[in-house]
């Protein structure tokens, strides 16, 4: 058995089921492997940046790692922009990126570059295999960093000669490192901080337990204190039945208000929140300079564990609150913001996956969703654009009987709009709402905050028009049909027909 | 005047025209600076990889660096591909990078990343500003170092409060370091070399120069040896009145055997040719191990002023020889390769601009335009797929009177396919003539190669059907008029009614 196959299988064996690949040359052992093995469904990204998006959204839904198969530096680097954002979610991924054999590394051929060096910034653990017959140690070590608690990108890099040899020898599944403890201590710490004036500010795998959602909204009940999240995260559920968590908004002033009333900060698997930008005359840090703040379970530890102990020493109880009101459909009229997020809100199934990449739009949609039939909220964690249509086609793959529901700003659809076609070979029940308001419209905001006025070169840059993009004819061009709406009841009707049917669809939504 | 503003008007004072941008928050205040002093010519990309490519076709055309703006290590990153393809081809191109404001960067903000980790492999000169005071200063040695000689990436990292802080001074000009020069030593030696059994291998500037294209010829003629060419080259002068150097093939067995008769290579301005990949029981090094090679010029020396002084040592005059036939246009038929390459190459005007990324197909298009009218040949050269779209929007920035002609392979195409929008923004005259063949052609070969017997699942990954592309629906989607031809008579005609047509122009070629 070559290098290759002893990866494969050894992968496999440990529950590995998805390989997504933009495969090139120093991979083709691995494709042949991955062929010849047939133990894992194959998905081609026309895109590395489609395949590192979607490795995302599989993991995710999944709550396991797939695989990655990446050519060399620069197509590792087309799929950084969506490791990176893995990374600020603690996805778990594990990239395999095909290097030049190593007999062939020190000619500085065409496609040669520093590939452990382009990999570091955008993978929490890295190595280079070095043998045919330890190829798959090293895999699986890289599997297991990347499934432990709570996730990360693992990047291993193979020489092509490592693949082709023969020796390879098949690696046992690791023990995964276990999600650490909190001490009594910190759960009487944060016992003691919680109450009026106080906010628990949850994220990670909290977000994605409903049990752990409502006992956190049962100890803000309990202690009077607010319950928070971050403004985006790798899952949250949410939907009738389980409580609102607020999220911190994203404009910076939106941020500092809504954090202004507090005095203690208690912080499960979440850090002390700060702004996406510095902005001149404005704090990084979000909450007030009095605020005291506590974590009680870091990142790695076991929130959940963490937030059922600091339940019962403050006798909460799970919440048992009143559903939002159910979103109702909007009536016939333009796409206003309001009537953009009750098209949407009021035509989710039980069971829709939303990915939200809306940036400056349809932020009402989230609000009003919390009245709907459960579901689970995907959101751009890293603020690297251009992750919406690879998400959703990952987090299909991963839940086929779920409907996948994308909301898209038209700007960030740009980046990575190869998804489509994967979206159609494979069939995919995603339905992508494309928020067409033609301009960066998030930038102009930030161009007036950093105190500009500014002229017409100025907002070219951040104008989509000149010409107007067509979504539908890209969609089209990629085998996803399409279809134009300007009129709010009809995007609704138009959502709720695309979610029932099988395979994707895009609706690109003329906003007004 | 702010950081930001002494950056701009330094480099516009050094003679940059031209600034190709994707901004973000952290470039607010260089919009705002671009804007309000109307230096330079803005051109925006949907993408990065869109910016990256057009900075290099501007720089192989206008001679010079244009500027980038580019938005912290995930924007960095996804025009990283390109700017390791204007590495390879010595490409002058200075990249203004935005960073989280210094006092910014502590706080992990969901944008941190290793920024001079992430530009470290993908530029030759990296530097991250300290001050408002010394920014330009910093940006201008950045120019120098990729203005110099051959031709280099740069990359200046901008951390956004340095460009709104007031203080900025605008810095001189400096002097761009020559290129080396041959010692008369060299130069012997190499007159010595020269004979039958040598080859003369000429590289860098001196294709880009038809006095030197001439010499070099000549120089074979009068010697007895050959002249040839590294396969991808950042530019060749080519066409009627000047000579035919035949370029090194990329198939390894055609590399090999194309180079097996020499036992002696000259090398200017280029370096000893190696094997695109390393593969089983093939050598990486491609001259035969006998061969002897010695040095004339170096990348950074003055190739041509060798060449002129070697013709001058061996007697050799310019080169005389009969121009190639003038390419004729096809009959009516199928689109096989020799039509295609025949339809485009007897199209073509005096002055177009050929950008190559045809990868497998339309390979004859070379042979045949050595009898067209003269013309520049850009191809890619560091064998990262994704070029051709924005190279062509470059290089027809650089050159609005001269028509640009793109050959595009279809997979190759999918990667910065958004470039095709800026072109139109432009009013840019690209025609693109996607080389349509439904797969990833290339790599089919290469899996054989590897010693595979391709199943389905690996055919399957290498295949751009189900569903099929529709390159005019995606042409049209970004505003870029679009026509499908299937005909080899039509193409040529397509092709020669477009290139006297302002505008870009997508033609998708439907090959058999």
């Amino acid at each position: 058995m070559n290098g290759a196959e002893s990866v494969v299988r050894s992968l496999h064996a440990a529950g590995t089921e998805v390989c997504f690949a933009n495969p090139g040359t120093s991979e083709m052992q691995f494709v042949d492997a991955l062929d010849r093995t047939r133990l894992m469904r194959c998905v081609l990204g026309l895109f590395e940046g489609v395949v590192t998006g979607a490795a995302d959204g599989y993991a995710r839904m999944a709550g396991k790692p797939a695989a990655t198969l990446l050519h060399l530096a620069p197509g590792f680097a087309n799929g950084a922009a969506n490791l990176h954002n893995a990374r600020k979610a603690r996805s778990p991924v594990l990239n395999l990126v095909g290097e030049h054999a190593v007999r062939h590394l020190g000619y500085d051929a065409p496609l040669s570059a520093d590939l452990s060096g382009a990999v570091a910034p955008f993978s929490d653990w890295v190595k280079t295999g070095s043998s045919a017959a330890t190829l798959a140690r090293d895999a699986m070590e890289g599997w297991a960093a990347a499934a432990s608690h709570p996730g990360a990108v693992a990047t291993l890099i193979l020489p092509a000669d490592l693949g082709w040899d023969e020796g390879g020898v098949i690696a046992p599944t690791p023990a995964l490192r276990p999600a650490g403890l909190v001490s009594d201590d910190s759960v009487a710490r944060a016992a003691e901080a919680l109450g009026p004036g106080a906010v628990l500010l949850i994220g990670g795998t909290v977000l994605e337990d409903p049990q752990s959602l409502k006992l956190a909204a049962g100890i803000a009940q309990a202690t009077g204190a607010a319950v928070m999240a971050p403004g985006a995260n790798r899952r949250v559920e949410m939907g009738a039945g389980l409580p609102v968590i607020p999220r911190i908004p994203y404009p910076i002033d939106m941020a500092l208000e809504a954090l202004s009333g507090f005095d203690r900060a208690v912080l499960v698997e979440t850090v002390e929140p700060v702004a996406f930008f510095a902005y001149p005359g404005r704090p990084s840090v979000l909450l007030p300079p009095s605020c005291r703040t506590l974590t009680l379970a870091e990142r790695a530890q076991d929130g959940r564990a963490a937030l059922a102990a600091l339940a019962e020493l403050v006798g909460a109880k799970p919440w048992r609150g009143t559903d939002a009101p159910r979103p109702v459909a909007p009536q016939a009229g333009p796409l206003n913001d309001l009537a953009l997020s009750q098209a949407i809100s009021s035509a989710l199934p039980e069971g829709a996956i939303i990915v939200d990449e809306g940036i400056t739009r349809g932020r009402d949609v989230g609000r009003l969703a919390a009245g709907a039939a459960p579901l689970s909220w995907l959101a751009i964690t890293g603020g690297s654009i251009g992750i919406g249509v690879p998400l959703a086609a990952g987090a299909s793959v991963a839940c086929p009987d779920r409907p996948v529901v994308a909301l898209q700003a038209d700007g960030s659809a740009m980046y990575t709009l190869q998804g489509l076609w994967t979206q159609a070979r494979e069939g995919l029940n995603v339905t992508t709402v494309i928020f067409a308001n033609r301009s960066y419209e998030i930038l102009k905001g930030e161009l007036l905050r950093v105190g500009a006025n500014p002229g017409p070169t100025a907002l070219d840059m951040l104008d989509l028009r000149r010409p107007d993009l067509d979504f539908c004819a890209l969609a089209r061009g990629m085998g996803v049909p399409a279809q134009r709406v300007e009129d709010a009841a009809e995007l609704h009707r138009a959502i709720a027909a695309s979610v029932c049917e099988p395979g994707p669809m895009l609706i690109e939504a003329m906003l007004c």
